[in-house]
């Protein structure tokens, strides 16, 4: 029984941040180690210009190994149709589409007006609903949900009518997103009770936190309060956004299951295991800004025979 | 108005730990610029052995100091008996004695059984209670209240027998500490509602956290939702045990001080008055550890203009 999904970005958000380039292989020996540690979903990468994101040139590659083991589920980021296309060719389980709800930030991150990324959506919503055979579920991702490094502050109003908009034009998820650290535990709480109230349960709502102000695990702590019960975060605390400058810093997937498990909520991951995958990771990348604090200090004393 | 009352506590947790010795000076310097920023209670020293700790052997000056600038609360730890003399005659405004709840670490900490610790506790009780003139405020701070690093887990029931004992022994307040940071937020929840439930209104309860295993800020925020309104913190993150391997970092003030800030609870303290307030700080100790993310990420867009 599982109280909270997890899903690793590391591959995607970590990954399209550092100035070297992991291999194929590489990445896909990341996926399976995790996914052996209980890890289930994956965005396993991203559906973007080559030129523009380099880090992230196999996206077709990795996603179609990954879609071949039994029992993940890899979703992929497309920020336009021609990304959708490449997912649903690549097999994926999930296109996630993201959109800021900031007009300043969306337009640095895909040159688009909110409004002309509403409509590209509305495309890739077209498209899968005419795609035979295996169709992806479409997710919304809605960027700087909870404030901007180029406008400053976002309205909860906007973030909720973004919403209504994407699931009526055919959105299965939400994915709620502090692309830019700037969320507090109250900000969560009611941009998360809002969107419940807006959707019910028929719409299933995943938080994306990131640490930049040493909230992030507070914020999950609200969002957990608030009923979420899916979250994205990245082994290691890798990642950011290229075009949020100082955003840099996922919640710790290892920091994040350590909390849930700690305190009664089952992940369905094997924490001991997934540090050693952290590791590993560590070796194959060591110019990467690692973070997280329960890598550094371990496990308490006990921890182990509790009935974690 | 003030929703959450923050104690500094940086001069005795954190300055205890450091291989230099800061002088009188700067101690006071730090407490007065701190003071200026809306921080009106320290725990400014604490009186044990020079030889253990002489980074402290000025606690009788530092306090004696403090006490004159007119609200500011000075409090100063005692081990035992000859401590709290100490700190009387310094003029303190309140004494905090603390006990391990684990009895191993009480024995590393003090070389006494927790037993032996209650009689000097008792002993203290009855000195101020015969203390004519300016008496200082008993407070018991509750060590490894979540857990230890020596022996494990540590149980609630524990915890409250412990404050019922010296609360009935003459107790004004209760300081309940995660020395190790092997709290999490249902645990916090869990003992602060049953001290709430034990004491009522009539003894203020506050929370010492460490951000050892990244929980600090999550586990402040469940404190919050249980109740309680007054924590310890310490500019940077500064601290730890001595006795404590690896438990290194009181949650930083100045991140509990966003975090609050930023849901709408008043601290009464000037935020980025408090940061420059810390570099400061820092170019005093090179050598510490600073921690906090705060102060590397910066304030929020539009956060100054908020009311905040």
């Amino acid at each position: 029984m599982i109280n909270v999904m997890i899903r690793e970005v590391g591959l995607r958000d970590g990954l399209q941040m550092l100035p070297t380039v992991m291999t194929t292989a590489d990445k896909l020996d990341w996926i399976f180690s995790e996914f052996a540690c209980g890890v289930t979903e994956f965005e396993a990468s991203s559906f973007v210009s080559a030129k523009l994101v380099p880090q992230l040139s196999d996206a077709a590659e990795v996603c179609a190994h990954a879609v071949k083991m039994s029992g993940l589920t890899v979703s992929a980021l497309a920020p336009n149709l021609k990304g959708a296309e490449f997912g649903i060719a690549a097999g994926v389980d999930k296109i996630n589409f993201v959109i800021s709800v900031s007009e300043e930030h969306n337009q640095a991150n895909v040159r688009r007006s909110v409004e002309q990324s509403v409509l590209e959506f509305a495309r890739v919503a077209e498209l899968l609903k005419a795609t035979k055979g295996h169709r992806p579920r479409l997710v919304a991702g809605l960027a700087t949900s909870f404030g901007c490094t180029i406008s400053g502050r976002v309205l909860e109003s906007n973030v909720r009518k973004l919403a209504i908009s994407l699931v009526k034009l055919g959105a299965d998820e939400l994915i709620i997103a502090d692309t830019v650290g700037y969320a507090d535990p109250a900000s969560i709480r009611s941009v998360f009770t809002s969107l419940r109230a807006d959707f019910g349960e028929a719409i299933p709502i995943a938080a994306h936190l990131h640490d930049t102000r040493g909230l992030g695990l507070a914020n999950a702590l609200a969002a957990l309060e608030g009923g979420v019960r899916a979250f994205d975060s990245s082994l290691g605390g890798l990642g950011g956004c290229p075009n949020s400058p100082g955003a840099t810093g996922n919640v710790p997937t290892e920091d994040l299951v350590f909390m849930c498990e700690s305190m009664g909520l089952r992940t369905g991951i094997d924490l001991p295991r997934l540090l050693q995958v952290r590791s590993k990771l560590k070796h194959q990348l060591p110019d990467a800004p690692f973070a997280g604090s329960i890598a550094r200090a371990g496990l308490p004393k006990g921890w182990d025979r509790a009935s974690h």
